[in-house]
């Protein structure tokens, strides 16, 4: 019996890659410090459960097949308020961000097609890219330049018959880079002079610390037929396990295409689509005082890391993740060193080796991401140890 | 911009087609009974709601990839109780049966391949396997054999080269056909000798109505690397609204393929797979009382259509769908018939036309699909207004 050649070509996420390592290590009796998954410690906010106690309805039935209408009423709402109108037909409600994109990449890929990234990028776009038969061309970045990508000469160099899309994570995961206006101004008309779809995964898009307005793909009006809009609560109301995000885009065309998916696997959770719905009451303190703790975790992580002698870092303008460089031979090396040989009063830092987040091979070897997603003191100390560690490494390779 | 060949041959789900048309004939004062969708109108066991209610985690959390500890361990034990043991590894909590199916073929199906259907079959089932560029290879039935597909010379014919795996749903959806023991073990001997996957969608498996034992393709260990289970708690417990499925293999290598996918998508609702752990708890008190109903609407059903000459229907022994052949020249323009042009004191019925269940260009053209999820006195009112209709479309047809 034999498996789909697609799937083969797909990997295990590297993310958990140093799972039972870790767990050996806590067996042991060492504290990790993790700053190497995505996982916000935010609480969400109690409007969600109320939601849910709130259900009265004898019977849990089915959703409908493109999402509940309080839902989408909730979405369309947010977005008039900044100032992007969409049709309730534009919005489909999905399981997670991680299902619309799914779907998109289904709808628009077929075998040898490619969809043009900036590296580093999410690693799990692979497995979604792969599955369709495709693959990802990554747009080259680099360190120095604090993984800067919207550069008009650099993109156009990229495109080939073969591109299909271009793809841009903004905030970043795992850069934390954010696009200003004129960028993402730049990267819709290469989209539309090139007729490609441009696919905004706009998970972060609250966790900007410049105190600019927020942003989105969903802006460009003129571009309907390019550009799809990925969002997500996960990160927006540290909502995670709800698994509910949505496809925004104005192409009918794809609209059309995406319900033969949303049909097929019937509906998404319906308490999870009501209580998110309610999510949608949060007033702007909430996203506030969230902002202002990440963006001090952010500053934290930032200074720390510039008191190391020979680490790159420029300090991301989002998210809650960034990438630097160290001064060591293998990032990935380095963490299982940190895991198996390595303790400060018997505690250890995790971050996510950056090779996995490339496209072209070698690339990332000494570099990291780092989820800044502990409260200031955690913080503090696992930054420590990440700096402790550095010099003890390299005193003894 | 191009769209994927794959998805551009899905279609829309046929059973959505007459929705509008529903809407005009409510809009004008009809009363439309709808024997038309598998919703249940059973109540969801409260330990649902209760489980979700006690949550009081502060951070909705995502859940592991391959599911919750507390879920897997509740079907573990669900299936120990009917005397088939998995091991924990072997149980992959899904997004609803659907995740689980779709996660099945994208592992097993490359472009040109084909799968075994016994046709009529549940028509996601197209678009699941056109998108892994497959396609559905049917083996044919008739009305007048009750469906009946388990038998080894009628499947063996259609295996060729491009076989990959055997599905049937058992209990069936749409024909409510129950495989007997004997049946089960000769599909599997086929697989086995044919080298195929053998994947049961046993949705349904409570709905048993001849009082013998639930069964499951589970049971066969002899065919450890070829038996995959697909299950949900939708029907089982009224839950249709949670998402909540598993796929089930002891094929290691199939795991490790399937958990790509469950990384790529990063978990399954956090608080569904809670509170779908806490139905496990409902005892056999309710499984009776729901199965004593369905039989009752079961008997009544086929009662009324035996009652309706020219109709062609045998009993079938599970599930609560039926297929039945109809005296009309075409089910599809006899339903749009009944909402645009007939009534009886303003009432009329809905059900499924037939040939969208088929794979076979033709078949199933005055059959349909009657879902019998209507309390009694509903569905003894919808069957009559069925009975009146054909009557009466034969009269101007």
């Amino acid at each position: 019996m034999r498996f789909s050649s697609k799937v083969q070509k797909c990997g295990l996420s590297p993310m958990r890659k140093f799972h039972p390592f870790a767990v050996a290590a806590e067996a042991k009796g060492k504290k990790i410090y993790h700053l190497n998954i995505g996982q916000p410690d935010v609480k969400t906010p109690p409007a969600f459960f109320d939601a849910i106690k709130k259900f009265e309805q004898p019977v849990l039935a089915y959703a409908p097949s493109p999402g509940l209408p309080v839902l989408i009423d909730a979405i369309q709402d947010y977005y008039d308020k900044l100032n992007m109108h969409f049709d309730k037909s534009e919005i489909l409600i999905t399981t997670g961000g991680s299902e619309a994109l799914a779907i998109v990449l289904q709808c628009i890929l077929d075998d040898g097609d490619e969809i043009l990234i900036p590296e580093p990028f999410y690693p799990n776009y692979n497995t979604m890219t792969r599955t369709c038969g495709a693959s990802i061309h990554p747009i080259p970045t680099s360190p120095e330049e604090g993984y800067h990508y919207a550069d008009r000469a650099k993109i156009e160099k990229e495109i080939n018959e073969h591109t299909r899309a271009i793809m841009v994570t903004n905030p970043g995961n795992p850069t934390g880079v954010v696009l200003t206006k004129e960028e993402m101004r730049m990267i819709v008309d290469v989209a539309k002079e090139h007729d490609l779809f441009l696919i905004g995964d706009e998970a972060y898009r609250e966790f900007v610390y410049g105190g600019e307005a927020l942003q989105s793909f969903g802006e460009f009006d003129d571009a309907k037929d390019n550009v799809i809009v990925v969002d997500t609560v996960s990160k927006r109301f540290s909502a995670c396990g709800a698994r509910i995000g949505c496809l925004i885009t104005r192409n009918k065309e794809l609209l059309g295409q995406a319900m033969k998916y949303c049909q097929s696997r019937l509906s998404v959770a319906t308490l999870d689509q009501i209580a998110s719905a309610n999510l949608y009451t949060v007033g702007p303190e909430y996203f506030a005082a969230v902002r202002e703790e990440y963006k001090k975790r952010r500053d934290t992580v930032v200074a720390k890391l510039a008191e190391i002698p020979g680490v790159q870092c420029k300090c991301p303008g989002g998210a809650f993740y960034l990438m630097a460089a160290l001064p060591v031979d293998d990032a990935d090396k380095f963490q299982m060193w940190l895991l198996e040989e390595f303790d400060d009063n018997g505690d250890t830092v995790m971050f996510a080796p950056g090779e996995p987040f490339y496209g072209t091979p070698g690339k990332g070897k000494n570099e990291i991401r780092i989820a800044y997603v502990l409260e200031q003191e955690k913080l503090e100390r696992a930054m420590d140890l990440l700096a402790l560690g550095i010099k003890k490494y390299n005193e003894t390779h």
